[in-house]
């Protein structure tokens, strides 16, 4: 079996600095996700805000990809106009997309959904309960019907998104917040799961059930088969 | 305009006994929800388990009834299944559905939903949020984003419910708890709205917010037009 | 009863010429769906592409608007992107849009997709029969199971749009494709209805099954009370 | 890897007078879907309407099965209410479900859906396109965009059912009538794909796209993981 091509991109701001970040992710993020996802089914590569002109994300690097992970914060901004353009038109052709956290302002999701994607939010890392209401869905498999987070970042409604064609986890605040963290959403022919722990402030990237619900994203989200999708240019009568 | 028909149904066991349930509901919740829904839209009639073979719930009566609220707790069992059935197909051929509290395990609604729909509960009268995710949704309509109760049973997740198709208001507990508490369901031309407050110990159909949440979806649930609805019979070419 | 206030736009090109389009629709499709919409619930208005700098959808005629339909087929790139975002930032405000007919490649309706929204076509005016597959969706009262338009120009899949939230009707054309026609979203609070009759060499505006549908359309995509939505600004425990 | 445990149930009436059905079909439906589904991943096994008082369906047949196959047609009032319970049941719990063509008026599909589950029909084996609608669906993996069958029953709307959780496949038919005959449902944790061809007449279960779509379904429904699911039962605060 082809192995599955995994693109993990990553802002890369907070892990140079002197912050809990650093501590939970010394060589960023990205570097961190690849080794505690790494798997003989997946081949996973990285690409960071500056690592070049394109964000590491040239049409080359799309075209290998087969799900992209993204995880950005402070410099949504930063990211050229015409990246997020090409990234959210590979995921309308069928490459798997997983925001994570504060990605759901990034350009690309933010094209993808329609709509503003604000939320409420609130960093006193309190405790965080995630349900899982949705124990058949290929990306709960093997997790439990809620596991708890120590700290995490409160990211809470309304959640100014789209309808999610799924909902597959539900987050509880001990501040009285709740939040529809786990959703997932089609796009033509990608698939799309947002995700919402992973406050770079918090260590929900060392959490096993966090990981395992990422890694069957990754599976759930890929492609079900390689194509050069062309949908809409037979006019003849059938 | 025609007024709305609508039929509020209650098991009405618990007001009788001496209780809490008989000091907040004396004359029972079906009449105190009459009152409180009052409206010039409106015309109320109740029905209630014991009040004749049929529980009130005749051919005659379900024919009259645009929209059918639903209160039963504790004799589920004691409904005869022809009346459930009856209920059931009255819903699926266009009449509202408006299930309350613990009537996710009545008869009519175990029928339409095909599923076993048990849940987690509590009984401490903890506190509880109730977040509204869809606020321009018309049973949303003059309801805040957020709203408290003081007291109310834990009604929580895992709902083995399917997948609801609208998700309006999710609940936050104060144990740790959540619950998709506000969902519609369609099964065929009828509408279906479940709701979770209502404890009989608890002073939920005194709020204001839940009053109009009701109230909204009674709108919502009626039968937009009159009809007779056949769907299946012609076989000839169009 | 305040009145729903209605803004009918459009591309009004093909009506100046001397084609069918003229014919059908001698003072433009929006005069004439002006004309044939009147109602004394709604208040009717009418903009055009060339009317001014703003395409008639200034600020102030977006904030007055309560539902905006949008028709437009071969001079979608004259309208101004900033014009575009407006009308895409009103709807997820909460503004009903019913996009029609060729709108499906509008700059707004792209920007709240996220899709390409492409689709087969065919401009042979071949028979097409509407299958009205959700009887009890306000949109779909007092419309009979299935109707005929004698002619009309074909649409088909693959419609590359997100999965719709409900699937109201199916149109089939002899020519042996189906299309999902009549179809809602949600973005925000802003409610979506794409209904696809409408071709400028076709009469479809002059369908009384064609028009109910587009009436009801407004009714139900109208927000349901007045608001200056604020979502995001509370972050204190609850 | 462990293979999928999949049984094949069929009413096996038609196949063995002497009509079409058994010159397409010698030794039955199930014998030869079991043989034209074959494949390593696949362990397959059949039951019968008159195999056994059980109609070959026991408690140890279904712990044992990952997925079910129904066809039925002329004899579904032959079916043991308790065995079709227990059928309802098992899907509730995990057991993926795929009804093919006249299983919609099947006892277990009626108690899952909670509707009637009523069509039009025809028998004039008239020519069908059936038109893929979600090609990024893993069910629709290696399926054109639309293929015909030269004679299929028709099956057409309106299709008593409740809203599809996902729409795949729509049938176009000659005679003017159109199909949502692919569309997916999940009760409690079970999955369950609908399908439409297979009229005991028309050969098309000989159709390379037709088996395809059902080999997919298989793998599609199969539940993640084995598990015996116990939701409800913690009352603790969390």
């Amino acid at each position: 079996m082809d192995k599955l091509r995994v693109t993990i991109w990553n802002e890369y701001f907070h892990e140079t600095e002197d912050t809990p970040a650093k501590e939970y992710y010394p060589r960023g993020m990205h570097e961190h996700l690849k080794q505690a996802l790494a798997a003989e089914d997946l081949e996973i590569r990285t690409a960071t805000l500056e690592q070049d002109a394109e964000h590491g994300l040239t049409e080359d690097v799309l075209r290998w990809t087969d799900v992209l992970l993204w995880w950005g914060h402070c410099r949504h901004s930063w990211v050229r106009d015409d990246v997020a353009q090409r990234v959210a038109e590979r995921v309308q052709q069928g490459m798997g997309f997983v925001p994570l956290h504060s990605a759901h302002q990034s350009k690309p999701f933010l094209r993808l959904m329609g709509t503003p994607c604000t939320l409420r939010w609130r960093n006193e890392e309190e405790r965080c309960v995630i349900w899982n209401v949705s124990p058949n869905h290929p990306i709960a498999r093997g997790v439990p019907l809620h596991f708890g987070l120590a700290h995490e970042e409160m990211y809470g409604e309304y959640f100014f998104i789209p309808e999610p064609e799924e909902l597959l986890f539900l987050s509880w605040f001990e501040g009285g917040n709740v939040f529809r963290g786990g959703c997932t959403f089609t796009r033509g022919l990608g698939r799309i799961f947002y995700f919402h722990p992973g406050h770079e402030t918090c260590p929900s990237y060392h959490n096993e059930h966090v990981l395992r619900i990422i890694g069957n994203a990754i599976r759930w989200a890929a492609p079900p088969e390689p194509r050069e999708f062309r949908a809409g240019d037979e006019m003849e009568r059938i």
